[in-house]
């Protein structure tokens, strides 16, 4: 039988300490539990108390929700060894011991599940205590809530019910606040909610302290699987059968008058990382008064006025909790009458920002390695560093409307939705781009949060569950916007004279705490934060995997470099093909009636050409550049066939309405003109155009094409080396499926570079590769490579030739409801499909290396800019990534994680 | 240093005989050179001479053309052992020797290349000739043969400049056939002869006999490489580095007076196989009469009335040879003043039916094995008895216009050409059915016969150039038609009273040797030929590979279970929407608004699937079949995009013309018809199709479609079984790229099989199993084979998404282009690419296996009637192949041959 229940101060000498179980031991009695257990082996003051196990969770769970063997008898000598240190009893009306029961999962999930305090207090306990303190208010509000907590997730009385009663009785007292409140009105209050128990639940509010205790924590396991806590799970991608601990533990207050009050803080500043105590601070309250946001909180310095000596045993413990942890720490604390206890400690929720900068801090103080600085950093968090902000430029003609707190930072600009159903009604599922506004938030709202672009608050502060939520989930938030006043009748705000509708455009400056009127313009940041340049730098000598970008113009290819490209993955020639310029000619190539007026047509694109390449060169000067042949099949230069058709239709329909003979023949001629192209296009048109006359298909049936680009990659690569720019081009045939398709293009453009060498007089190195995105090209890949200097693996088409789905429709047919219902795991086109399309990329690049052991292997497809693919690609041993330039960062990041995870750090 | 000549009695006592040798001897001296010698060896009667090697050959080519070292050394010194032996000398006017020059490849390629007899002659052995024969007539026919032949050949003088000397002197002398000219005549026509030489060429006949000799071996040599050999060689697939051998041999004379002749004639009967000896003979003439087909031969039967004794030798030794080779001899012979010589033999070349019975024959004989048998006979040899054969029922109506002899059996209809470059114009680049007509042919008509269905001539014997091409290559012919008049200034042919035109159409019955005017219908045989029979349960003996068949309908299973299936591989349960009463079922199915709505159309589709799939339960009585579930796009089932486009056009455009009230409300309904139709096609269109939403993609976004078939199946399975019927369903899940597709479908299928067994209080045995047809389910097989009992390897689809081809798009276009210019090898939809579609079956079919040891596999594409794909399946060991009814017996016979094959008979 197991063992369900572990005393804070058991784990002291038990050996699961050890920090080799340390994660079986947070697996066991959740993150707090263990923490707990952790803090009082240090000497942190911790209020006594003990951890039911999370595994008397999953009993209790599978067993249909009934205790296990055994689980009751351990609580009750659990509970007897806490009367012993504390010197109190449970229902003992002389000296009463009051505890708490909260949940405790490994991973935490703040506010998800249920919390019970005060337990312990009936009529007789708080006559009891009123006589001993001689604080009747006190003591009714602490058994009103009692009530209020066990009958809200017991016996599942609305909140709204008792919140009524105190409205109520506020109107009658002529009060604005709860701390306007008498003992009185406590005492009435409290036994209206036992009323209003009795009533709703047709049950009396048990009174026996171990009938309140047994239900709190049959109630703390079951809010494991109600629908939020499951909900947030999903979201965050936590796994569903850790199951919750229980952690039930000595009562103390911070509502027990001016010596007392209660806080949350924060090791350091969890939205920039600066190295300082953050957090909030309410004198003589309890301590979801601050979290829930209600109450207007001081900041944590504000301790240090009040209570000095207190301020400095909390700055130590922080400090010695964070050494300790090797990480920055959230924590709760009680002052109760003067004595300072701390409730919880657990790693601290952050902006990407502060991630970036306490990992790089930490690891300068030497509390960690480099390698587990990078290793926190999520790819996520640098994508954050590349979400827009407010356009500088812009902001100079606009004042803000509000300025609240700055929890979350990055701008969001979006339509004002007033709840969260609206905001998931027309964000996630309408494609509008939303802020979420309201008076403050619970757990209910996180799905709007996560619909919404952004977030405000009128109530709350940093640590607010608003500026929780929208931290993790990385979404801007300016919470505690005071001067807000909503009307929900009307469904507006109200900023002192401003009238915003639900629907308006605000915009919204999560790094400076900022709200503003209209749709304004965003940036997309620099990358220059010094703490990522360190981290991406420190990633940069972990990794094995080189990044290179996909860039198809000079400035592109130059940004990449900023960000760190080590060259060019890809360079997509046709992009340069529907330039304005262009596109008449290549038209005419693709119109033309005979062979020479299709040579001079291409060779008119040829200068165009060569300038492309020369500002490549020049911009990725002594880094590779891979320029893929001519992809796309002829068709996607001309109009439309249903356009052309329609246009034809109108041309005919028109032509009656002339009257002038020129008028007449100038329609036929446009009318002609449309049918040569429509004839063309049509000879053109393709069932299946993906699967058509495209990339080297195209090169093999029209030579002069490859020769063409290639001799523009030849001139371009000379006129830079002659330059003193060191070129290194790579030429890429794409689509093939057989190696004599390689073979013939590798012929042509070898002779037409030697050509271009004797007549420039001039030599530089070049390879010549493929694309492997057939999965035909995979699977003969020992073929390949006899002619083939590098594969770089187009995982876009090898995806949908692996699957047999065609993208374009598949994202909007089929395939969307294959991912909703669970046949596939995740999107094939969002992250690289191991079983089959990885199989494919194994398969190649070990053939490929037996029969040419310096091959270079990489991807070009859009995976090469996501963590997960790229973490396969170091597996599968290629020799680089390629991505767009926004993405090369994350890429530095994420081919450093891969190497972490391989060394199992 | 090679030896390059060898004695036709050398070989008598040279290691090289031994029969593991004899494939390198037949390389060597060709099969005609081997023959010879081994023929001497056995005693046969044959002119002394000797081989010159096939390496000479090469060597004589690949120095430049000029003979290699040493070579015509070794030609002097055996000439001398011929004059030796024959106690004749060359040159010497008192007692010459004449000998003959021939091509002889080491496969058999008649009258391609050249020929050159009576060297040796000049006026002086001429005259010495005349008077020891006292003959001038026969003197100066041999000499103006070698004059013409040495002369075409060597000095490319055209044939017609000497037929024209002829044909002035036959005019002169008032005679209409070369046999009534006299000795005169021919002296004249002679030096004439020489005068046309000296004028052509400029230069003088040559008069010494080692020049006529070293001249006609070069001419040999080279005319491996003349553009009729080559043709003939990429037609009949011969390999171009095999060089030909020149065999040198004494002349004898079948023109030496009425106790001489000459022949050619097959051991058994080339068009039937009969077992009876078969040929064409000519009293005083030289062989290249008969196989020219100038003069009407006699059948060989007349030698027995001519030359009993001699009959009865060249029987003896006609079935000595054919015991020897085992295989049924093509002999040439020649009888001078009473002597029988054989010149030569060699397998004889035979018709389809021929070849099937006289393996039938020899095996029963004893004189082969069955396997032997079996590996004798061509898949495309059983295709033909699926050739047409003219309609019997159409026959009693028609009257034929001539008769000939019938050399190539079955029907051919076409129109008429009287040319082979029109024929090949016409028929191979233009597309329409030919038939060549011709006064004779010629190996410069061989292309034209290739294009052509059929081919009639009007000259000719069995053994002609007409009838050996035609039964070759399985082309119907009727030769010999002496009635038709060739004018080739009208273009036209007459047949007494009729005139055809050049282009009309006319209809032959080679097995029967029948012209028909116009274009007669055709039938496809039964298969009932016993030899075939025989074959074909000898095969049966012999494969591992079971056979099944593609059908839909219960007429196609019957007719394929008489051809030899073993069950139905795939029935495309499609083919029966698009029946006329259930198209607007369907159709109301794809237009439906609700769910409810589509299940109704559905479930009234029920009932006559039901019917369908009873039908095939009855044919297959104790055999599987196979059902695969909706294939096609819905959109398949609808009008198409571009006509409802123009339908709703021209509705429009007519709506103006419209008077009263009732037409315009009906245009208007209509419109608003199409309109709906339009708007389902719409947004059922996709980019591409091929890639869409069809397959399992169709029965898993609409389950009840799956449920409504399965159901069918299953209700039609039970009431088979209720009376008695074995039934085997194996339902087949199309297009799966992941296991949950299947494992979802699975579910659905499995729930209501056994729904319906409940209902019926009855259960059969089912598999349940998928198509891979999709890279990703090829390489995920061990996935896939955990749900599925079976594997059918859908090959067309295979090819398709393997090359990322679409088939449609591609045999227009690139495709074609590819296997032009030798990119690609072969059409991969013809037979399976080994490399890379192969691949996929080998790694699915073993992992397939590691996973379900007894999963049934089989290939379902068109490849299933290929032999070469066959032949691959069986050597990947699947279990079954499965193809056209028409294509069951081909199938069983290629399954067989790979067994042969991989055994190494």
């Amino acid at each position: 039988m197991s063992k369900y229940v572990y005393l804070f101060s058991e784990i002291d000498a038990a050996e699961e300490v050890s920090s080799r179980d340390w994660d079986r031991v947070r697996g066991l009695l959740g993150g707090k539990g263990a923490n707990l257990a952790d803090m009082h082996r240090q000497g942190i003051p911790v209020p006594p108390g003990f951890t039911i196990t999370t595994e008397a969770c999953n009993d209790f769970l599978a067993a249909g929700k009934t205790l296990p063997a055994g689980l009751w008898d351990e609580i009750l000598s659990a509970t007897a060894r806490v009367e012993k240190d504390t010197e109190k009893k449970f229902g003992d009306p002389t000296r009463p011991l009051l505890i708490s029961c909260r949940s405790g999962a490994k991973i935490s999930m703040p506010g998800m599940m249920d919390t019970v305090l005060n337990i312990g207090l009936n009529d007789d306990v708080a006559q009891g205590m009123v006589d001993r303190t001689g604080d009747p208010r006190f003591v009714y509000d602490l058994y009103r809530r009692l009530i209020q907590m066990l009958g809200g997730v017991v016996l599942g009385v609305p909140d709204e019910m008792f919140e009524a009663v105190i409205q109520t009785r506020r109107e009658r007292a002529g009060v604005n606040t709860d701390s306007e409140l008498s003992a009185e009105d406590w005492h009435a209050i409290t036994d209206k909610f036992k009323d209003v128990v009795r009533t709703y639940a047709s049950q009396e509010f048990p009174t026996d302290p171990y009938e309140q205790l047994r239900l709190a924590t049959e109630s703390v396991f079951l809010s494991w699987n109600g629908k939020r806590a499951v909900d947030y799970r999903n979201a965050a991608g936590i796994a569903h059968d850790l199951g919750t601990a229980v952690n039930i533990q000595t009562m103390v207050f911070g509502n027990m008058g001016p010596a007392s009050g209660t806080g949350v803080a924060m090791s350091r500043n969890a939205s920039t990382g600066e190295r300082e105590l953050e957090g909030d601070f309410l004198l003589n309250a309890q301590g979801e008064d601050v979290v829930a946001g209600i109450r207007k909180t001081l900041p944590i310095s504000a301790l240090n006025d009040e209570f000095p000596e207190l301020y400095k045993q909390f700055r130590d413990i922080a400090q010695k909790l964070e050494q300790h942890y090797r990480n920055m720490q959230d924590m709760e604390f009680t002052i109760e009458r003067g004595k300072l206890w701390i409730l919880q400690t657990r790693d601290g929720k952050r902006t990407a920002q502060a991630e970036v900068r306490i990992a790089a801090d930490m690891a300068e103080e030497k509390l960690i390695d480099r390698g587990e600085a990078v290793r926190r950093v999520r790819p996520e968090q640098v994508d954050f560093f590349l979400h827009p902000q407010l356009d500088e430029v812009a902001l100079k003609e606009h004042q803000p409307l509000a300025t609240g707190l700055n929890v979350s930072p990055g701008a969001a600009v979006g339509v004002v939705a007033l709840d969260a159903d609206t905001a998931e009604r027309w964000g996630k599922e309408g494609g509008r781009e939303v802020i979420m506004a309201r008076p403050e938030t619970k757990p209910d709202d996180v799905h709007g949060m996560l619909s919404a672009q952004g977030v405000i608050t009128q109530r709350g502060g940093r640590t607010s569950h608003a500026a929780l939520v929208a931290r993790q989930f990385g979404k801007p938030a300016v919470v505690g916007v005071e001067e807000l006043e909503f009307d929900l009748e009307e469904r507006v705000l109200r900023l002192g004279e401003e009238v915003i509708k639900e629907g308006d455009w605000i915009s919204i400056d999560g790094t400076n705490g900022l709200i503003y009127l209209g749709k304004l313009p965003t940036v997309v940041p620099d990358l220059n934060n010094p703490y990522l340049l360190k981290i991406l730098s420190w990633a940069d000598a972990i990794r094995r995997l080189r990044v290179r970008t996909n860039a198809d113009y000079p400035p592109d290819a130059e940004r990449a470099r900023e960000y760190g490209a080590e060259g060019i993955g890809l360079c997509r020639t046709e992009h340069m093909f529907f330039e304005q310029e262009r596109l008449p000619i290549v038209q005419r190539m693709i119109l033309a009636k005979s062979a020479t007026e299709r040579s001079e047509a291409i060779n008119e694109l040829l200068p165009f050409q060569r300038d492309d390449f020369e500002g490549l060169f020049r911009a990725m000067d002594g880094l590779p550049v891979v320029i893929r042949l001519l992809d796309p099949p002829l068709h996607e230069f001309m109009p439309s066939y249903d356009e052309l058709i329609r246009d034809l239709g109108d041309l005919k329909m028109r032509l009656q309405h002339y009257h002038t003979m020129s008028e007449i023949d100038q329609a036929l001629d446009e009318i002609r003109t449309k049918q040569d192209y429509l004839d063309r296009v049509s000879s053109l048109r393709e069932a299946n155009p993906m699967l058509g006359t495209r990339g080297v298909r195209l090169g093999t049936l029209i030579p002069d094409l490859t020769r063409m680009q290639v001799r523009a990659i030849a001139e371009a690569a000379c006129r830079c080396k002659r330059e003193g720019i060191d070129v290194h081009p790579e030429i890429m045939v794409p689509l093939t499926a057989h190696v004599n398709e390689l073979r013939s293009q590798r012929e042509i453009l070898d002779a037409e570079i030697r050509a271009v060498f004797e007549e420039q007089s001039l030599e530089f190195e070049y390879k010549v590769g493929t694309m492997i995105e057939i999965p035909r090209a995979a699977l003969t890949a020992a073929q390949m490579a006899e002619v083939a200097e590098f594969f770089s693996f187009g995982t876009n088409d090898l995806t949908q030739t692996t699957f047999g789905i065609s993208r374009d429709d598949a994202e909007q047919g089929f395939l969307m409801s294959y991912i909703r219902s669970g046949i596939l795991p995740s999107n094939p086109f969002d992250t690289i499909d191991r079983d089959g399309v990885g199989q494919l990329i194994d398969m190649a690049v070990r053939t490929g290396r037996q029969v040419r052991p310096d091959i270079e292997t990489g991807i070009c497809g859009e995976h090469g800019g996501d963590p997960a693919s790229i973490a396969l690609c170091h597996e599968l041993g290629l020799s680089y990534v390629s991505c767009s330039p926004f993405r090369v960062p994350i890429a530095r990041l994420a081919a450093a994680h891969a190497v972490l995870e391989e060394n199992g750090s």
